[in-house]
């Protein structure tokens, strides 16, 4: 799963998708961290306030969607509004798609999705941190370095930039 | 605790100093997250195999550092040797500077530190997930958007691009 480094570890804003009894919702989301990668794991931060919270604990799945400056408006605008009373698929023109081990929808808009069970929900009650395990990677052929958002707080987004290697200073097995 | 949300939110590598015994270390780390602004709460993933998870287990402290790219070499080369046979801060010439609550040293050379006391020890066992208290931030006056290093993974480094403000967008009580 060297993909959900590549597009998880460097920070991004991630739209979190989720269904259940019928109805699939969609979260703003930037409290994300790489835990393990052999299982996949990642934890999500989700607090409990979010409409999110208790569909993604009822049903155990979410996919973990990576959105681009193509979607800047839209993502402040699902962080600014409540599944509970707003369908946001329709809302914001996303494009639901059916996932492959997961009832939670893909957002075909994204670049990148990734379909997650619960792996451990032992750390929800004290700190709302999911531990998911990444069972499907879903990526976009192109482009190679996606314009991804990260959130600095006071409505403001770092946008990613250039890349650079340092391959040559590394030693073998800290590579991959 | 803003600063912390402005420089950790965006998924930054950062340097995480500790203190043990007389002797201080450094190490690479990416895989952090925000759990909590008041008290403010971040997760740390430390593997065991640095030599920086016993001393910062036993010490209960760390300071988190966020280098630029001013220091990408440095940052690939703390990563790829270890405290146990080498004095990071002599070999790499960084300065350490005392910190004002902890016994770890700030880095000089970093942008942004801040000084963590450990809150929690019970995701460790099961994640080596540390979760520490922020209880001081020093932060420097300028550059106003520092260009941090985001790892991507196989060597390569996505730098902080521009910035792009959707405030407008934004409920009041989601700000800041």
């Amino acid at each position: 799963m060297h993909q959900v480094r590549r597009y998880l570890e460097p920070g991004p804003i991630v739209l979190v998708s989720s269904h259940w009894r019928g109805r699939s919702n969609v979260m703003t989301l930037g409290w994300h961290v790489v835990l393990e990668f052999s299982p996949s794991l990642v934890g999500l931060m989700i607090a409990q306030g979010n409409h999110s919270f208790g569909m993604i604990r009822a049903s155990r799945e979410c996919v973990i969607n990576l959105p681009t400056t193509a979607l800047t408006d839209t993502v402040v605008r699902i962080g600014n509004c409540s599944g509970a009373t707003t369908d946001k698929f329709a809302a914001f023109g996303l494009t639901p798609e059916p996932a492959s081990a997961v009832a939670a929808p893909l957002i075909r808009e994204c670049h990148a999705c990734f379909e997650c069970r619960l792996h451990d929900a032992a750390l929800v009650k004290r700190y709302n941190l999911f531990v998911f395990e990444v069972v499907k990677a879903h990526v976009a052929p192109s482009p190679k370095h996606p314009q991804t958002l990260h959130y600095t707080g006071d409505g403001v987004f770092m946008v990613a930039g250039r890349t650079i290697s340092r391959k040559s200073l590394f030693r073998p097995e800290m590579l991959g």
